[in-house]
């Protein structure tokens, strides 16, 4: 409590410097409204939405897939109208300083910095009170929603202490053993992982059934479900990627509305982290297609999100990334021009025609198959080079880079990079998280609404 | 005036879109506060600053650059408390989609979107006003501060109207001749370029010395000067980067205090432009050893405004970028630690040590004397094969990748990239800058504030 006391001090001079600073010094009353609550706005319920990897490259990049080239100024996208500030993301590790998911999920979900790999723990390996468990002692309903496993980094770090994030059947054991006030502390739970969930050994899925969730395994499932405990797994490690996810998996933004409906029957509020998790992986991939296909799954849920605090005016929707991946960038190799069309003319990411030619099929059939384009010959040679190694990576890495070179996208890294990522808000309290703040900042703003 | 009012409306409804974001939805009459102007502060004098190619991954290794290891969270730099929100670049051209640095300035000079090369012309190459300009039109002092030559294409898109950038004299020539009211537009001019202004054919250097500029050629004489016209030309071209320069050469905070002191004797205001100019330089030559110089060059000169605008009240400083330039990123090559100490051990560019082992020196004796670790052999293998070609561009890059390989920093082009731009903001009317904004916005902002 002494910390998080300190912590919450910190924020508030960081939050009085940014008045003296946004109102040109001036200390006059009206400045100061400028960023007090503007409203005195009560945050009933919270939404934190965590895009992996999505740094500032990916979501300028994302605007630039969505532009109409006939008009000079470019489009504007889901995100860009709530866009309040940016956050620095570096952890506190002995050995690196540009973070990974866990560390920064952790900073985010319980206002510590901690080393590369914690899933909320501090650096002495002691368990951190994460803002879900904040929000559960105090009778909130909780929900985790993401694309990877749901016992992943990111929503780890929000549900679970480990001193690991490599741990994954320990963190699915934390969902449920972890009890608060005699509950299970995560009441909604969307996201892959059967593999982790029902192994051998223990059979979590039919312990949760058995305290009253509702497993569901579809998306035809999730609109039917009407149980405020619900435990939703759609595959034995990670979602398929958008573009390649079959009718009957969810979307994120179907998860999102799922999760919202169950969350909202409880009268004391809710707290729900929902994850657009593999922007990150395609990041790591290198992959613009599969990296864009992520973005507009994420896009979409946080529109869902909004749509949801604009009806109910107490919800409070932060959205940010715990870092970049792959260093991106929009140009490469000295050109200026970032062409979408070679992107936009994929049905499939890399990685799903990758495994197709892996598995079997025939690589010109596969890629007349799911592209939009002419491969030239001197691409297709590459690629059929790849694929007779019968190496996947290599496979994914060869397709991918077709689609980044007609593109015009670069990457140094597969890999973090440490670069500030944007932050977005909508709802009562979203001035707090405007200017540049800190990835902590997150989890202790989040911990005031819920004093 | 048709165009110009249509561009002001549509700020206008942005500014107020943006109420609505903020406020989430509500729009009491304290919630339309958060974005009006809290203090009704008039704008009396204006600085523009630009960091050319400074996106935002090298404003967060410049944070990397200044941290302390020994505490948690990041140091923050003389940026970070005033950043305020980011800018969308992209140019109107119809091939290329990722700005240049005269479309871009164009931008933020005349707000319109133009093609890249383009210096305020517009797309049918129509010169087009500048807010330098409309200062002066109103009777205020104007200045350009610039560390390439002060006809590049930064300053010149304020002060000047071509159908290309690389018109160096003519840029040059419509400094003296473009007259306002009967008086060059351009009261102080400092920055590189003698060998544009003093050419043969013609001297205009002694024409504006004939019209009663003060010119000046060293730093002690901006030191003493007290004429309000000053014309200052410290190199043929550009200036020496900021670790390379010699005394006797201002810095970008010397030449910003030299100004504002000029421009800050005219009763009716100032519009000023300072750029940071070689950000950009160092970006398209991946050297992060130059970038980093000259980043700590623009933040002297930009505490030096803030400083200025602390103690007036009435002055609004904005500061962003162009673009960003190289892909610089913060991390390579699956590398999770950004290490300032090779970039810090540098005590000059690798330019400036290419250029002597190029003019005849040894190469091993340059780098022992610049550089504060020893070279490995596989190093100064590189360095050496490089000097061996005789090519500076060849010899230039070896020095600088030994920088960046040991620092963890990556590059994916020699070009610009389409990343968006921070934008930091002190003064009176700060607010108008905040959240994401089009870089046409920071010219129909200071259009706003001239009227």
């Amino acid at each position: 409590m002494y910390k998080r006391l300190l912590a919450v001090l910190g924020i508030c001079a960081l939050i009085a410097g940014s008045v003296l600073t946004m109102t040109g010094g001036n200390t006059t009353a009206d400045a100061g409204n400028k960023f007090n609550s503007p409203n005195n706005g009560k945050v009933k319920n919270v939404i934190v939405m965590i895009g992996d990897g999505m740094g500032p490259a990916y979501t300028t990049a994302y605007r630039y897939m969505n532009d109409d080239p006939s008009t000079p100024k470019m489009e504007r996208t889901a995100f860009d109208n709530y866009f309040v500030g940016m956050a620095s993301t570096n952890p506190e590790d002995a050995e690196e300083n540009v973070t990974d998911s866990a560390a920064a999920a952790t900073s985010m979900a319980a206002g510590v910095k901690t080393y590369n790999g914690a899933i909320s723990v501090d650096n002495d390996r002691k368990p951190v009170e994460t803002v879900l468990e904040a929000a559960k002692e105090k009778g909130m309903a909780t929900g985790l929603v993401a694309t990877s496993q749901i016992n992943h980094a990111t929503p780890a770090a929000f549900g679970a202490h480990d001193v690991s994030r490599h741990n994954y059947n320990d963190i699915a054991d934390d969902y449920f053993d972890d009890m608060i006030n005699g509950a299970h502390k995560v009441d909604v739970m969307l996201g892959g992982g059967t593999s982790y969930f029902d192994r051998e050994g223990r059979n979590l899925i039919k312990e949760f059934k058995n305290d009253g969730y509702n497993y569901v395994t579809s998306t035809e499932d999730i609109m039917e479900n009407d149980s405020e405990k619900m435990l939703g797994l759609f595959a034995p490690v990670g979602m398929p990627k958008a573009i390649d996810r079959p009718k009957s998996d969810p979307s994120l933004e179907q998860m999102t509305k799922a999760a919202l409906q169950q969350l909202d029957k409880e009268k004391n509020g809710f707290f729900l982290m929902v994850e657009g998790s593999q922007i990150d992986w395609a990041g790591h991939a290198n992959d613009a297609v599969g990296a864009m296909s992520e973005m507009n799954d994420f896009a979409n849920a946080f529109e869902a999100a909004v749509e949801f605090a604009k009806k109910d005016k107490h919800t409070q929707v932060v959205l940010t990334a715990d870092h970049s991946t792959g260093g991106f960038s929009i140009g490469r190799d000295g050109n200026y021009n970032f062409n979408p069309e070679p992107i936009k003319a994929a049905d499939r990411t890399p990685e799903f025609m990758a495994q197709e030619i892996i598995d079997g099929a025939d690589a010109e059939e596969v890629l007349d198959e799911y592209v939009d384009f002419e491969f030239t010959d001197e691409e297709m040679e590459s690629i059929e080079k790849a694929a007779d190694t019968e190496n996947f990576d290599k496979l994914y890495s060869a397709i991918s880079e077709v689609f980044n070179k007609r593109a015009g996208v670069g990457f140094t890294t597969g890999g973090h990079t440490g670069i500030d990522v944007p932050v977005y808000a909508y709802g009562p309290k979203s001035e707090v998280f405007s200017g540049l703040i800190d990835n902590t900042d997150i989890a202790n703003e989040v911990f005031n609404f819920l004093k």
